[in-house]
């Protein structure tokens, strides 16, 4: 005999994006390619007054293990915020924490899908959630997108003449990658295909509460007649994602196998940093925590903005977020992102070439940009090499 | 079209154990069912200070985003505290932090299995690794075990005769249920044959460093020459089980594979947990605080055994563990655990009846009992009142 890895092994690559966030870390290197939050806004302080509360109260329950659906005050946060916030109507119990939204994409993926299913997704996506799916071997198709969100009638043409689809995956709220919005409208009209064919939807929300200007929509769990949407939500761009605690909230028929497979993954996301987030929303002002968030980020996004109507040509297309961490760039067709990135690179600025965040389909004019992460001089002197390598392509 | 779940979902149901710890809940109840450490050794202060200290250095990056593969400086603690109790040849790079040992056993499925794979255990075995394995449709073959670890001529004749097996599971050293460890020369004839068929092995051990007498035997990895062993090692039985820190160890053809579907699977561990662990074993003496935890479970363990030998008849029998948490009882053939269990927990007291942990075969007349996790005057009394059901059974 000798040693063999799954089929899936053969097709699962370090991702493109991890890559080339290896090369970015180099401090003279300005990375628009990331999607981190910024780190000067983490509430060290009140992680420490947080932490030493919760081992004072409960030390030995929060360094012992618990249970698999989560720490029953943090669901109850959960829920009232969601419903506050998104008018969902999951009740507590309808919560389960999970170890990063990423986690919930990976039980996604063990609960439905058998090789040769098919996953429906926005063109482009957020491809990390793909890759979870892909380890169960299953086929995308790509549903076209424009600036409202999916197009319903591509979307209903797919349903009417494809076998064992089994979810769609998208992210309704400034996506990632292209930092769009789906209209009010155009949700409703998603919901009515979706109670038609009765496909589960999994709404994947991690940015939706940094809203820059607007309002909030409701999720999709307002429209859900008939108990088809899972929404994901998480603490990593509100809070900290270093404690890697989020959420899913589903109906019981999905959420009980989601806690099943929970336990076989880790058995249960860590009880202290449970505690640690439940306490801090006890303790202190979450909303004005949040608001410290979007000041910050809504001048970085007008700093890049700016930047890019100051310096780009014309012919250089670009969306502008209403929120959220990241923008999109459209180049003109003649011009190759990954080449390009390679030029940039030379001129010491960074991103991510919009190829990877299609499955299938091949776009090569395409580019990422996120503005979350670093002050806004840096911003508009990245954009601006940005532009000169463009120029020079 | 309707909603459709994986194949999987058919036959993975709530761990049996899960259901009976639910029941024992009560605290009315002597509980020798659960596997939980003592939480009254808990370091709560020194997690305080450890706190303060990893939030006083590094707040930021202790509550931001890190990289898969773990925290350096904690890789390097335990690649070093491996080698040094274990015998070990692992690098610090050759370490990757899981989210639990419960992680690195369900990466393991994903990384080796396909459906109709076979994986080879202990008969019998730690059923929840079995439950992570699962969702990968794979057939499970139990090769027979005695006091000294797995049968090698049952082994051979198994590898021998068997197409596509992936893996070999295995808890060496106080093993979960029967809390046997396995001989030196069974360690060394096993590598024989495992060498020479080339199979991977999974060497599970999470209690190891709690030997309560006797020599620590050397981790199988001593004996590899091909590289086929991958080691799982976790904090929650010396540490804290809550923070969910743990780790596997292997060969960098394995460790590639496991660092990419880790990403997948929840992006990294804890970074906050990670850094309060490392500042742990920086800041106290974690050697003897693993002491304490030994002398402790001693004191449970020899107040279990005086109680079986005083109060069960002899024609029970049961295993004298060296370390770990637990231990495991053969009744006569004529008594059916589960049937039995019913009686004693009228009389309060649970266990966990041993065909659990029997992926295939039919044992009805054995069952698990965990001593760590209460006082010996408990323990007493909860081994008074099973044989008082056995009697009466």
């Amino acid at each position: 005999m000798a040693v063999a890895l799954a089929k899936c092994m053969n097709y699962i690559k370090t991702s493109a994006v991890r890559e080339i966030l290896k090369v970015t870390e180099q401090p003279e290197i300005i990375s628009l390619a990331g999607g981190l939050p910024a780190p000067e806004l983490f509430p060290v302080e009140e992680m420490k007054a947080v932490t030493l509360k919760v081992l004072e109260e409960a030390g030995s329950s929060a360094l012992q293990y618990s249970r698999t659906e989560g720490y029953e005050p943090l669901r109850e946060h959960i829920a009232v915020r969601m419903s506050r916030k998104f008018k969902t109507r999951y009740t507590q119990q309808q919560i389960l924490i999970t170890t990063g939204s990423q986690q919930a994409l990976d039980l996604t993926g063990k609960i439905f899908l058998d090789e040769g299913d098919v996953v429906l997704c926005e063109s482009p996506t957020y491809l990390t959630a793909l890759s979870a799916f892909m380890v169960y071997n299953p086929r995308f198709i790509e549903v076209p997108t424009d600036k409202d969100g999916m197009m319903i009638e591509e979307l209903e043409r797919i349903l009417a003449t494809t076998d064992r689809v089994k979810f769609i995956y998208i992210i309704p709220d400034f996506q990632n990658p292209t930092g769009r919005t789906w209209s009010w409208e155009r949700r409703q009209k998603f919901m009515a295909v979706i109670t038609k064919y009765e496909i589960p939807v999994i709404e994947d929300n991690p940015y939706g509460e940094l809203r820059f200007e607007g309002e909030i929509l409701p999720s999709l769990n307002y429209l859900d007649t008939k108990g088809l949407v899972i929404s994901l939500g998480t603490f990593s761009k509100t809070f900290c994602p270093g404690l890697r605690v989020a959420w899913l909230a589903a109906q019981p028929r999905f959420l009980e196998a989601y806690t099943i497979l929970k336990q076989g993954a880790d058995l249960h996301t860590s009880s202290l940093a449970q505690r640690q987030v439940a306490k801090y929303l006890d303790m202190y002002d979450f909303e004005a925590h949040i608001q410290r968030i979007i000041s910050l980020y809504r001048k970085r996004r007008d700093a890049m903005m700016e930047a890019m109507q100051e310096n780009f040509t014309p012919d250089i297309r670009f969306n502008i977020p209403q929120g959220g961490l990241f923008t999109w760039v459209e180049l003109p067709v003649s011009i190759k992102a990954n080449e390009l990135l390679v030029n940039s690179l030379k001129s010491k600025v960074a991103f991510v070439p919009g190829d990877t965040f299609f499955p299938n389909i091949k776009v090569e004019n395409t580019l990422r940009l996120n503005y979350s992460n670093m002050p806004e001089e840096r911003i508009s002197e990245g954009i601006r090499r940005l532009a000169q390598a463009i120029k020079e392509y």
